[in-house]
């Protein structure tokens, strides 16, 4: 089998494979600060040439935000497109990290070794174990099994706002046969998996403005109105009391999980348990009646993403402020409409305003939830790839997480879309000491290494 | 008249006045940052250095905290103390001033000459009426009607740690006939008053935890407690439908207002409309059944100062936080207890919290309201001589804010307060481009040489 030399010369290489995602980590591309836009430039001249190393024909493509990379190898049989982004998440509270965000470390611990720096697992290091098995494919066969295009945008923790256009401009090149998307997770960091249904996420800004100054609550307090407290019971009222969202046709769209999908899920035995416990946390909050995992995977959410007002510095200021903020986030399922609930939720906001008190919404992204069509013969081909590198037997799952690329290949670009991903749920993404396991790492390349295998054979 | 030579020393001396005011303006005392720790030493040995010019023999002491300056001038007659404070409130949100909040200016305005900078109302400025007025008594008469020890604090905007330690430790040296505080306003910007009730604070900070990590709200989102939502719960829970505080117990101590003081205050013809519409507010917030002056004077009020939590940075970052945190004051009367309250609202703070979620507190100061004795003959000597300065008679009025330093003098050192100020209502104390009236600094000097004349004469 010469899949067996692609997997030898892939275990040889991993020592490099891992200073190479090493350099990739130390570039600090915070994509949603414009303070970092340089680095975010500089991420993507790194794989450009990191492309360029393995033979494609790369280049950084500007758009209105930051770059995109696009790259092209030539090959016989179907075209496959791989998506990853090269951009990462904020890093602060910088003082709960253990050292440098952007100074990886190679960390032994209880559960092995794992490579710890931000955006080592979301998601330099899933996308750069496609290119570590396209790289290690090449070296023992001269050239890949197919056409490959390698697309990586470096705004998907800023809202992709440049994606839709850039992909409308660029159809022609883009399409591909099927697209391979890296940026989701082993389910219960253990069994290899296919995402086939990916929740939506609507963002909205408010920030609600009372008086037209800070005021002093000494001279003013009781008598003028305290936008804080107008924000928490907007906020407040979001949810009734049995964790329902209460935004007027909310669940429009909404239906009841399938007998078939929940009897698959329930087959997967998840520890709800352990999930919570692992963030210290033993009861289930959101809707009374469902199960975490059909929460998780299947129902909407509404929560308060960051909140901001008045005088929160070191010491105590008597301010009776003029404005407070609030990030809010939907995540949306099925056929529920973004445009819809942000209208409805906006006008829900200004029926719920007390007299003197003005709102200002800032929108942050709007994106219906997925559902992969899996009658593509790549989704069996991969399952059985990926069941062959594991100990578990692969399964086609739902992620929590918006992923909203998979749904834009669909739309824009005609294209089914397999997520398969290497995460693992103490990864620690969007948090303090991120970090990505060297077993997700190296069995992701070789993972990949495997569907390429699978896929090119018949 | 001798008092006729001081009030045109004083009208001679303006320049000279303004400018020292503007040479203490320049330091910036923000007691509530450590990173000023330096500024407020600075301030003290200004003031030290300033009160012996006019012949006192005067000294910065330490504190734990931030030092207190202490000077004296010998003389005959009554003993007079004279208290003002030397720190300010911090500067945030720096971009809504018109310019650097320490480089103080003389502006013109279509109300008159003003002041601009941090600290010139609130207290710098008013604290040096009364030193101006010394000086120029002294430079008039070579010496002082009176004997006369200058207290000033540099805690007052940071709860006041060391004032009470202090004050024991020193009851001789500080204990006086009579206390001067200058840090209250003009009533409606143009009568000249004597506050005889002032509100009491008490300052509460709490940090909600949920999980032990910030999370991906994808990854979490309505599995997992959010502690914003919870502290929002919590917060909008302190306020019933009526604007009426839930805290158990919170009303006992809490009279209704007697007939003769609210006649007096219904005599004030207070502008409620000009009040509110002098920072873009039309309609009276708090209890419903309540005039403005009424709750701004004599009803207790809760007011969420500050509030934070998650990412409040620019852009959007779907985290499900770890922690979120508010600062809370309530603004007490009459006879409600501090400490009594403090445990109330804590106990139900811990009530509401749900499974998985804990609290912690920090106290933020805690003082009772303040009820002045007018019986001591000061009283009518001042209120007499303020009538004479001002084009309005003067009268004894209360005062929303919290000065707990009139209730500590009464307390620790069995000595009766005056409260007069100069203070204007559009002054923006504790707001960006915080002013003082040109008039109020000179008329507020000439009050003080006024004042001192009426209490020597007899």
């Amino acid at each position: 089998m010469t899949i067996e030399k692609v997997l030898d010369q892939i275990d040889a290489d991993l020592p490099q494979s891992i200073e190479r995602l090493c350099e990739l980590l130390r570039i600090p591309s915070i994509s949603t600060d414009p303070a970092f836009k340089g680095d975010c430039a500089t991420a993507a001249d790194w794989l450009v040439a990191d492309l360029e190393s393995i033979g494609a024909t790369a280049s950084k493509r500007p758009t209105p935000g930051h770059p995109m990379v696009v790259g092209h190898i030539d090959g016989d049989g179907p075209h496959i497109l791989f998506y990853g982004h090269y951009d990462v998440q904020p890093v602060d509270p910088l003082d709960l990290w253990d050292n440098d965000p952007f100074d990886p470390q190679l960390e032994e611990t209880a559960k092995g070794k794992v490579i710890r720096g931000r955006g080592s697992s979301d998601d330099k290091g899933q996308l750069m174990t496609f290119v570590e098995a396209c790289r290690s494919w090449k070296a023992v066969h001269g050239n890949l099994p197919c056409r490959i295009t390698f697309f990586f945008e470096g705004e998907e923790e800023s809202g992709s706002p440049s994606l839709i256009p850039f992909m409308k401009e660029n159809t022609e090149e883009l399409k591909a046969d099927i697209a391979l998307i890296c940026d989701t997770g082993l389910f219960e960091s253990r069994v290899p998996s296919i995402v086939t249904m990916l929740r939506g996420l609507l963002g909205e800004e408010l920030i609600i403005t009372g008086p037209d100054k800070d005021l002093h609550s000494g001279m003013y307090g009781g008598a003028a109105i305290n936008p804080i407290r107008v924000l928490l019971r907007i906020i407040a009222s979001l949810h009734d009391d049995q964790g329902r969202i209460t935004v007027p046709g909310f669940y429009d769209g909404v239906p009841e999980l399938p007998q078939d999908i929940r009897a698959q899920w329930d087959g997967l035995n998840f520890d709800h348990k352990a999930f919570l416990g692992g963030v210290d946390l033993n009861t289930p909050a959101g809707e009374q009646d469902r199960s975490a995992l059909e929460m998780i995977w299947s129902r909407p959410t509404c929560d308060v993403n960051g909140i901001n007002g008045g005088y929160t510095g070191d010491g105590f200021k008597t301010v009776l402020p003029s404005k407070a903020s609030a990030k809010i986030s939907f995540r949306l399922v099925s056929q529920q409409d973004p445009i819809a609930i942000r209208a409805n939720f906006r006008k829900m906001v200004q029926d719920m305003l007390p007299p003197d008190c003005s709102v200002e919404f800032k929108a942050h992204g709007a994106s219906p939830a997925s559902q992969m069509s899996t009658n593509h013969p790549a989704f069996d081909q991969a399952r059985t790839a990926l069941s062959d590198e594991w100990p578990d037997a692969a399964a086609f799952v739902g992620c929590g997480g918006s992923i909203p690329i998979a749904g834009h290949f669909k739309t824009y670009l005609d294209m089914d879309a397999m997520l398969i991903g290497f995460g693992k749920d103490d990864d620690q993404i969007h948090s303090p000491n991120e970090k990505y396991d060297v077993e997700s790492f190296h069995k992701g390349i070789r993972s990949w290494a495997r569907i390429l295998d699978a896929m090119t054979q018949s």
